[in-house]
């Protein structure tokens, strides 16, 4: 029996990762507040997971000003979208082995 | 549009809990031994995270000796199988959200 979790990848382990990657995947881009509305976040908690999925370079940031505002752009990297997708087909091996 | 992490389950978030409790919705119980030699994991990361699981009432633990060896058994609780069933469903419309 293969091990059900071998092909899960740790950057996605944590609900609000699989959150942020799982919405960039349906979006081209979607700004912080954005993000943090949908996912039910604090600001602390979204930028720290954030920077976890840029610094594994899953994700990219774009930083602009909307007049005087500051504004956060992410986007999923070609990298992240493909590392997200085996995470997916991984999950979906093991609860379908999880079903009784 | 729907918070697509709400109903996931911060007991399951880590992936060796995911694979110790996929393990136990096929197998009505199984040894640490095996699920240790099935998840490829060492002594202590299989421990915590089972404790972590039988603390949430996920799963109970029967101790007992094979001759004048211990063994362990582990099985999934009714709350177990019920809250993990939940939260693969929870899963399984992240992953249909996430699918481009």
């Amino acid at each position: 029996m293969l091990n059900p979790i071998q092909h899960l990848n740790k950057a996605f382990e944590n609900k609000v990762r699989l959150g942020i990657m799982s919405l960039l995947m349906i979006h081209e881009e979607l700004e912080f507040t954005r993000i943090k509305e949908l996912l039910q976040l604090t600001d602390g908690n979204l930028a720290s997971h954030s920077r976890a999925l840029e610094s594994a370079g899953y994700v990219e940031v774009e930083k602009s000003f909307v007049g005087r505002k500051p504004n956060t752009l992410y986007r999923a990297t070609k990298a992240g979208r493909s590392a997200f997708q085996q995470h997916l087909d991984a999950l979906e091996v093991l609860i379908r082995q999880g079903r009784d």
